[in-house]
């Protein structure tokens, strides 16, 4: 079963690290490792035990029982002192916690309900470090967000939906309801659809701005699958388009293209990004990039790795990332395409497939 | 000006609380103080000193120059430590900050940055407790938010979107949009459709399910508008209505009813639920109603005061709140009812008023 076999996954790391348990309280960690989509709770898995600790409230009690069919479900409020209580009368002496996602007022509260016999460690990030690899469970979902994504944009170019005279807003709405008739649980995050000017703003937010021939239009959006988050960027021109804006639009694909055939297993991450970064350098657009250029996405919609010049590490096989190089002329206009893809040895899988051909609408 | 005085009543606190500074680092604190959105902030507030210091990184450099033109801008990545080596070197010995929305990485990072002169003071809720007490732009905003939800569900409505055949997807997708519509800029939360059963399950997420002639459909929904958030639930029947499903209605209607107008400036928080649940306790259907009565609403979905059995404190004027009883039977359907309303002096303001008479359609 994949779940269990993500914990499996984790227990080794106990073991690896010398601790008896880790206390899981990050709700998106605790879905990872258990399927509950509760709003509160928390896990605990032991090093030395298959069964993990799923702590929930009242209101969670037939969905715990549900989703997690493999815990050991324990009502409680308060999930995380209550587990903390539960590791101390099992045994456990050396107990990880997530001391990058745990408050310092709720620290004292995990502490307190353990007691003195508990020392508790920093495991920071361990079970992120997990999700960077996805299983094919997980890419199941992520092709399906991205499906969506794509389906739905299809929709609105064949529909007209992109034209002179609309607003931002308007674009927007019709692409986030599309994304919903094409199977989305929602969006992904607060679609971006910036014309003209407005898309030299890296992450613009949608206005009243209307639509104008000769515009670029650059929309940045994507679609919620079960929990997995797609990310796609695509930026057209209202025609005519003019010669410079078929310049950048050919140089930002240029630059894309060459990080994605970056993309492979071992490669060290600054290298993917400067793969992307000096075809803008080389062109004399170096200032006009001034962001990473991809991360991870899964469960989040930002998560390990991130694909930028100060990224540490290389890439894992198994890992889902965007691509997103831009180029923005501040008050003419910007070019992002962004492609979500997952790495694998056989060479990056393209999880996003709408066009990146220049189109004039 | 509005948000200034926002920050005169937290230095006011400060003073009272014998703190020289807050460092305030939850990003919907940072937009109450200082009007910046931007996702990586913190904000310095010192007790003798009008303007607070700001810091956000580069993306934001136009943006928080323009949303909290009365801050001192710094751009710096890394916000909160670097606050805290500026609140050390501006000579500041007590520093509060907010333990329940720091961890305890994050912890370890400012405690070294502000180095050994600084004296760290837990300081959970103090902007929070300001939120309670909305400001006249606050109110605002909800009411606009109220206004756009009021508006989406009463042309859904009347265009015949609740009717038999319909799935409850369906319904949720065309609500989201027509809010778009009527001007919201988003939901405000995860909108709740549950027809027939499903609708005896209180937070029932939407699904492929079908309306049925006979069914209840229950919507809880709102908008978000200008970062404010409306919180409205209604229940309907798809004709024909039998008996026990006027009796839950008109039950609830009366609960709900019963809550509204114990709502007082004053008031013990814990009597404004039992005055709305006694009335269904006395229909013999407590164990039907098995949450809280409500909570405060503003820049967060949820917020103080929460309105339940377990609840210390009172109401206080300018407080933003939900009154949302539900009797919920299981496998047979189940009845909510919610306004957010505004208290005041001369009784409560009613935010959401779309009608709740029991409509059968």
């Amino acid at each position: 079963m994949t779940i269990s076999a993500r914990r499996d996954r984790l227990r080794q790391r106990l073991a690896d690290a010398g601790l008896d348990a880790v206390l899981v309280t990050d709700l998106v960690n605790v879905r990872y490792l258990s399927g509950f989509t509760g709003s509160n709770a928390a896990l605990l898995v032991l090093a030395e035990r298959d069964t993990p600790v799923l702590a929930t409230d009242g209101r969670y009690r037939t969905q715990a029982a549900a989703q997690a069919p493999d815990a050991e479900v324990v009502i409680e409020r308060a999930c995380g002192p209550h587990l903390a209580a539960r590791a101390a009368s099992d045994g456990v002496r050396t107990l990880g916690f997530e001391s990058h996602v745990v408050t310092v007022d709720a620290f004292t509260g995990l502490t307190e309900a353990a007691g003195e016999q508990v020392e508790f460690t920093r495991a920071a990030g361990m079970v992120e470090a997990l999700r960077e690899v996805k299983d094919s469970a997980e890419l199941e979902l992520l092709r399906r967000a991205c499906a969506a994504a794509d389906a739905a944009l299809d929709d609105l170019v064949q529909r007209g939906g992109l034209r002179a005279g609309r607003t931002e807003k308007q674009v927007r709405n019709e692409l986030e309801a599309l994304m919903l008739e094409h199977g989305a649980d929602g969006a992904s995050f607060e679609t971006i659809v910036a014309t003209g000017a407005n898309s030299a703003i890296p992450h613009h937010r949608p206005t009243e701005a209307v639509l104008v021939a000769g515009d670029f239009v650059k929309i940045d959006f994507g679609a919620l699958v079960g929990g997995y988050h797609s990310d796609m960027t695509r930026t057209f021109v209202l025609a005519p388009a003019a010669q410079w804006q078929h310049d950048i639009y050919g140089l930002v694909a240029d630059a894309q293209r060459a990080g994605r055939e970056a993309l492979a297993p071992g490669v060290v991450l600054r290298d993917v990004d400067a793969a992307s970064r000096q075809v803008i350098a080389d062109a004399g657009y170096a200032e006009n990039f001034g962001h990473g250029l991809g991360h991870g996405v899964g469960l989040q919609i930002h998560e390990a790795p991130g694909i930028n010049s100060a990224a540490a590490g290389t890439l894992l096989a198994g890992s889902a990332v965007t691509v997103e190089p831009g180029v923005y002329l501040p008050d003419r206009g910007g070019v992002r395409i962004e492609d979500t893809l997952a790495v694998t040895p056989e060479g990056p899988e393209l999880l996003t497939r709408f066009g990146k051909d220049l189109m004039i609408l």
